[in-house]
């Protein structure tokens, strides 16, 4: 059998989060929290699998669920979807990235991506036929560079996707930044994808920078969310697509080959936990701020240098003070004798990445981020 | 957009349930039951959502649910598994189809397809870049002609797809067939994807032809599998691909980016179910058949005319004593005038379709196969 993917091996999240398992290790590599759910949530599931509502969803979701998303929608982002053909529910915000891909591209077209980027980009563009363009962010705040966006734009460039708040670099995309990209993507008749996974997670009283608040960006944009992230259940794999009716319509032939449609009970549990506590997602900012101010402080005294964390559950520690081996081998020394697990970031990069910076995953308990905190400060 | 998949509208489990809900009529038309699941199943799930088991799964799967597969599998089929490196958990058999297609074929590759067949198939042979080259079953049994396959292979052949118990004839692969496609896939030197999601209903006394029986067909196969038919949780969205050691990690290598993993209560749940009880499946047969039978018995008085069901939760009936319409138009018709939504067969083939057939799902309570026989009766 010839590799369709010849440079993939298991994504670093198993191999960080397996590694951390063998060895009993504090687990801040893959991004999932060690806390709960709202309790309500999970009583609502329950509650519709007693009510024996276990058989197939609508194939676009249920609609009672697209219907409280484009609510959340238009309180937060001041944008009127039709729910019914803007709204597709997906088997976690992996799946949405993967159909988007999918839809858009076809072989030989070109797909720009900033580079440290999330991890399943690029396979995914690869299994669609299409080559992805790696644009480094530029350090130290890992913005974009928009001229040298213009200048690797050429006729087989069809898709450009953006990620903010940033995994892993905790950066976040300003007002200008969707100003310069509105324009590139119009005159250029781009399209875009939308990676807004962390939308809640963002610190300093910033303000997400939706592309559903830009309209003229929309119309050509897939805009991809996370349930998991935002209530605490990344393992129960409920995501979202948001994208114009056309769009929208391209994306569900995909989809329906892919996975179909997700699990209805969970749909039906999250529908009525939006409904019950629309603004659920208001405390996010100030929760996970905490946690970030928590950790930061408690490094203050260790040799790691601490990055600007702007948005995300993660943090990027710089430790060139402590080691000098390349961030994929200090990430697996850190594991096995520290007893902390990190990730490398230089894997979501195409070029080599020099510096030497580990990021660390703070949606964790306070004790847990303290103990790791002590550990770490340690070294 | 240029569409990637052209040819293609809403699926017609969709479009057919949708009409029924409007219609208010008898939906005997998506395949999925309409009674419940094993209640300990759902107080398993409940049990690990309250417990806190609401983060990612590992990629491949939980292990205990890996595990319990591979202890079914040891019992069903005598085939001894590795579990961690033979068994992948996708979200749903739709996913494994998916991910199996996306694994093997490369452009200009083809794959040997049977009509009527499933329609997912068509669409991820086309999204990978392969051809889907359509065999006709042969009436009025639906078998496979061997040598029409072997006529058909050239250098671009891949791929086999097959699917017994068969979705949507009922059709049943016999030990014959198996031992040609064996001589015929590996002198060929082709993979098979089978899909057999149906394995459990299967009627008279026949017994499955599992790959899994046969060590040269398995060590070129990707099997799948799916819990929603076998537990009746059809909106779980959990399926399962086993594959040799080899097949297993290029077919993660997509998964993993395809949706990377599974809801991790419900594959705790039923891992826990499969340990309780372990052969819960072996009253699946005479379940379905009695319902079968029933719904035949029903209409034996009817016009229209019953043809076998080796297999499936399906029946087909031939209509031609009721109406001249085309299967389309008549399932069209059927829903809305007579309340009763069933499937047409010819949108699963290539060739027109002359028979005038449909098909209906008969997972339902007695009380609504009662009253749907009734009403058919009446025409
Ligand atoms: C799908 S596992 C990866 C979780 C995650 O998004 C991360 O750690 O960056
Ligand atoms: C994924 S919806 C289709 C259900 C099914 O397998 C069928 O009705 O044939």
């Amino acid at each position: 059998l010839n590799s369709k993917l010849p440079h993939v091996g298991p994504t670093i999240f198993s191999v960080m989060t397996q590694l951390a398992n063998e060895h009993n290790a504090i687990n801040l590599s893959q991004g999932f929290p060690d806390f709960q759910c709202p309790p309500s949530l999970i009583e609502r599931v329950r509650f519709y699998m007693e009510r024996g509502d276990n058989q197939y969803a609508p194939m676009a979701g249920l609609p009672i669920l697209q219907q409280q998303i484009a609510v959340k929608v238009d309180n937060l982002y001041h944008l009127k979807l039709n729910a019914a053909e803007e709204v597709t529910i997906t088997s976690g915000a992996t799946e949405a990235l993967f159909c988007a891909i999918q839809t858009v591209i076809q072989p030989g077209d070109e797909v720009i991506v900033f580079d440290p980027s999330y991890d399943s980009y690029e396979p995914a563009i690869i299994l669609a036929g299409g080559k992805a363009v790696h644009l480094p962010l530029i350090t130290p705040d890992y913005h974009i560079d928009w001229e040298v966006v213009r200048q690797s734009i050429n006729p087989r460039t069809r898709l450009i996707i953006i990620n903010s708040p940033h995994n892993p670099t905790g950066a976040v995309l300003t007002e200008e930044d969707m100003l310069q990209l509105s324009e590139i993507v119009n005159k250029n008749d781009l399209f875009l994808l939308s990676d807004e996974v962390y939308e809640h997670i963002i610190f300093d009283q910033q303000s997400h920078q939706s592309v559903l608040k830009y309209p003229d960006l929309y119309q050509r944009c897939f805009v991809v969310f996370s349930f998991g992230k935002t209530y605490h259940v990344t393992g129960w794999k409920v995501g979202y697509c948001i994208a114009p009716p056309m769009l929208t319509s391209e994306f569900r032939k995909v989809h329906q080959f892919v996975t179909f449609d997700t699990a209805t009970p969970l749909q039906y549990g999250l529908a009525d936990f939006m409904k019950s506590d629309p603004q659920h997602y208001l405390d996010l900012p100030h929760f996970y701020q905490q946690k970030r101010d928590l950790f930061c402080r408690l490094l203050s005294k260790s040799k790691f240098t601490l990055l600007p964390s702007k948005g995300t559950y993660f943090q990027l520690l710089e430790y060139s003070g402590i080691s000098g081996l390349n961030d994929v081998d200090y990430a697996k020394t850190l594991t096995v004798d520290a007893g902390i697990a990190a990730i490398p970031i230089s894997v979501f990069a195409k070029q080599p990445i020099k510096e030497k910076y580990l990021r660390f995953c703070f949606a964790k308990d306070d004790a847990t981020l303290t103990k790791a905190a002590a550990i770490l400060t340690l070294l």
